[in-house]
């Protein structure tokens, strides 16, 4: 019984009937296709305002190519200490703004304060001996499972922007906070003063399909030239793009993001007193000790360690597609060893 | 009727199949799912050869990630200035290798002749002062339809050796070459000296799937790590490899490549004389003159212009999924006007 | 008797004594000093024109971060084939953009032709699959020992800044042409519509002193800090700044070039038909043949080969420091052989 | 009175009597002279063994270039979060390594600690998503004034070199530490480990002149042409050569380093309990408190604030220049306020 990531599960349905559908005839290459050409309409809509919105195949190049558009060589990006840009992508960020420095912040569940925030921000003294900070990264749901609110997003963007900080967010598992806060998704994105949003959709269902949101459209000429360079933009990108057009407008993010949410919060349920993270997403991260987390392998599930081995601790993760007698088995399993 | 590029074509439906096929239940994620695994041992059959196989999903990430891999900073790449690399890729060599310098080579129809490059490699004195030759990319087929035969290609690679260069070759339309040559896939790669292959299933009925084979194992770790840090390895690895392993088992290949090329030489036949380009894939090169080209294309062909305007010559490629009648009437058409 | 290059002479006493000069006590570091802040206004009166300058220790640091500032890491920087930056800086164009490309043209006496612009420019479709051009890089004088005119500078810049483009000046032996011309500096630079000068001090009589000047102050910041963190920013920056203004202040500037300039025309003579180039600066390209080569060479001369062993080609360059009867035997032997 | 930096010395008359004595007649350029061909011979009898050394003009350079060539560009970096490399380069180590990510580690007085560095080099997991850790960087004097320990820099090491990586030292101040602990400049490099060192001058005396000290050679051609693609290596090379020959042959590092030691301790003595850090070079950091450090500028000593402004704490450097009687003023100021 698998619960160690997201990016284990399959394609949904709809995915493949969107692939099966855009499957005739020729179509214009590299993104002048009609399926990418509705992208932006399609989610200026999902937002409530106009974007630019791009296709790409990873989060990591979301990321990656975001950030470059964001930051000159020489900036620097604030980000959690256990983000992915900093922690799983091998130097993503590094490598495509030219060798901008991430400044990497502590803080609980995830997230990053606005008083982190502001300490660090007073350290660089703006001569050109320093980094020029450029860019605030938020995860959004973080990378600990906990969910961004609003007023949090925009207390932290108020104080980017004052400082001349671009906002970006890493939303790879952005429908599942959607879904948890019930919000719109403008709410936590362009009304809280985020500027670029890397959109997941792949951990939610899709194949192969992230989106790049530009809310402020001057920034999208650099990004095409830079997603080319990068080896990013697909020729037959109508696959891509049916697969996020699918994903919007048949609602299958928000099924998905309900389904995994209501499942992880009966594990965190099951898991009470011993969960290390709130529970707003699709992640739960429990203190098993290394013992019981050993039982709990021992009885049949999958997942990851959490932090150094001895901690003991484990992270359990939901996927769209998983059945859900495994979940009642694990919460089962659960409460017997807690 | 479309003759633009084979990236305006569609997905073959062997492709969609095998994604049907893999699209059940979770696997693991980042190319340890089982069919990413079998990619070593279906290429390296196909090759004839031990190799490493890692699938992208672009011609650009294949070729830029492999150059990265085969050059310093520093070094110099030795291409045609027709080819892809030179050409179409936003400067995704310079990105990915971190500033190597394309060293640009004329050639008849596309080829890099082997007194051209012997010429080329005095020049560099060796010092410190100068780009330090790293690299021999050659395109099979060539960007102007020609094939390299695999004397020419043992002649350039061990020339390449002899002076401490790697050999790269960009197969973005590798099948239809093995078709043409009726030759095996290894003859044009590692017996003639190729130590990496871009190897391209996109332009010929996958819908997204390229392959980077190393003929040299050693080589694959500083590959990866790149890949990952490029954006390019993808969580759900599977559905690109199982567009591969379609691709290969399934002899989709060599039907769509000897079909593409076929039609090709009916155009070939039609255009006679005023073929620019021996026709040794499925991309047929015609001196049209101004007028006649804009005939043909009020006559309902589309196909990009060649060169300069004022050229007159066109560009027309054949796709796996071309109908055949929207052949016959361009042969048609060629033959009335020329 | 040395011919090889104006890089091997001695700094000038005047340099030397600037040295010595600004050689007392604790001044601010980083180029808050009070002989680095008097530069701009140094260099303003230089070429009649408010400039931003700033000092580095190398023409491929001025060249190279000057690009940089110019051009986006994916853009394309047309330059002569035989230009240093192709030729003789290890690919610092590419280190310093990101990976820019160089577009490298043909042209007599390494100069660039407007016609051969036009031609190049023509080529890159302005759409993501190509390198964006955004630099025109002239060298003046050029490798090979000829000036641009003011009016043919007119014409190349008037020709880039309508496509957009920027226009660097390599200025490597400016002095020279400056001399050569008898103009005034602005004429060949910002009057002619150069954006920003490699402006050359070292080969001409300092030891160690370049300057990057800007005749649109906008870019200075973003040089700036490409400068600081390309390690080119120095903390005593006044010994380079003293070299800048002795080398200005006192004329040595003119009187360095005019006399190299007179010794290169002597030599000129003497070599009369077997000329390759015109001699406008202090360079000389001599067609002797591999025998009479040989001959100078054990006559005592030593001088670079130039181009391809077979040529029997020689480049023969005067320093400012060059004794006058080395010059004299030189022409001597020249007649004797020629 | 100005104890702002020891960049703000003026040079020792040892130097300018260096240049001058290499001043006369041309040289072969770009290192071949003479002088810079002695270094390899100089420095190894410096450090008693065979090392390859390269000069070059900034510390920053030295640094970035040599940690460009042990990391590769997915390489990690292991630094105190204080270093120079962290704080005062403006990314440098980044855009020389082609986007190396710095792992900032906490320490008492800007030491790395052997249990800090093990817990470090825990986090990352090894496989393709982490950065590659390549690199330990220490900066020998402190950037907080403290020296490490030959035991402590062998501990490092040795922990290092089991994981693979390399070990760095920024040797700023290197001389300061040599002189401090009385031991051999091996003692403290090669002999507990340390594979490339940058050695510093500029601060101690030079002008501008620092060195790349490998004591493994293979490492050295890679360097080179970084360096030359950097824009660091010098046409002139006899200029900064002659100067780290005085700089070793006169004894000048030990003179300058045993008085501005000397002097910082007289400091330190005045300072007495309001010490922040060991002062084991010559630097000095006081607790002040906001007004006394008010008062104390007023009485006419400059100085930097460090750290947050609120915590009321000045960095005192002392320069090899430094009149002694400022060093007097300045501690009978201190002895009354405190």
């Amino acid at each position: 019984m698998r619960f160690l990531s997201d990016n284990t599960a399959s394609a949904c349905p709809e995915i493949l009937a969107a692939l099966q559908e855009v499957n005739h005839g020729r179509a214009p290459a590299y993104g002048d296709d009609e399926w990418t050409q509705r992208l932006d309409r399609c989610f200026s809509d999902h937002f409530g305002t106009a974007v630019r919105a791009f296709p790409v195949i990873s989060g990591t190049a979301a990321n990656a190519l975001a950030l470059a558009t964001l930051s000159p060589p020489y900036g620097g990006i604030f980000a959690h200490e256990e983000s992915h840009i900093a922690v799983d992508e091998c130097g993503a960020p590094g490598f495509f703004t030219g060798g901008a420095q991430l400044m990497l912040l502590p803080g609980e569940h995830g997230r990053v304060s606005l008083a982190t925030l502001q300490a660090a921000a007073r350290r660089p003294r703006g001569d050109v001996h320093n980094i020029q900070p450029a860019v605030l990264s938020l995860v959004q749901a973080t990378d600990l499972g906990a969910a961004y609110r609003p007023r949090e997003i925009a207390a932290l963007s108020g104080f980017a922007h004052e400082r001349g900080l671009k906002v970006h967010m890493d939303g790879a598992r952005f429908a599942n906070v959607v879904a948890f806060l019930d919000c719109h998704p403008g709410d936590i994105t362009w009304r809280a003063g985020v500027d670029v949003l890397s959109f997941g959709a792949t951990k939610n269902g899709a194949m192969s399909a992230e989106a790049v949101i530009f809310f402020d459209p001057a920034l999208a000429r650099d990004f095409e030239l830079r997603r080319k360079r990068a080896g990013h933009l697909l020729s037959k990108s109508r696959y891509v793009s049916a697969q996020l057009i699918a994903y919007l407008e048949t609602g299958l993010w928000k099924r998905n993001a309900e389904k995994t949410n209501r499942l992880a919060q009966d594990i965190a349920r099951a898991a009470n007193a011993a969960l290390l993270h709130p529970v707003e997403a699709n992640q739960v991260f429990v203190a098993l000790g290394v013992e019981r987390r050993q039982g709990l392998r021992e009885a049949g599930f999958e997942f990851y360690d959490w932090g150094p081995q001895s901690d003991g601790a484990a992270r359990l993760v939901v996927s769209w597609d998983q059945p859900e007698d495994e979940v009642h088995a694990l919460c089962a399993a659960l409460k017997r060893i807690l």
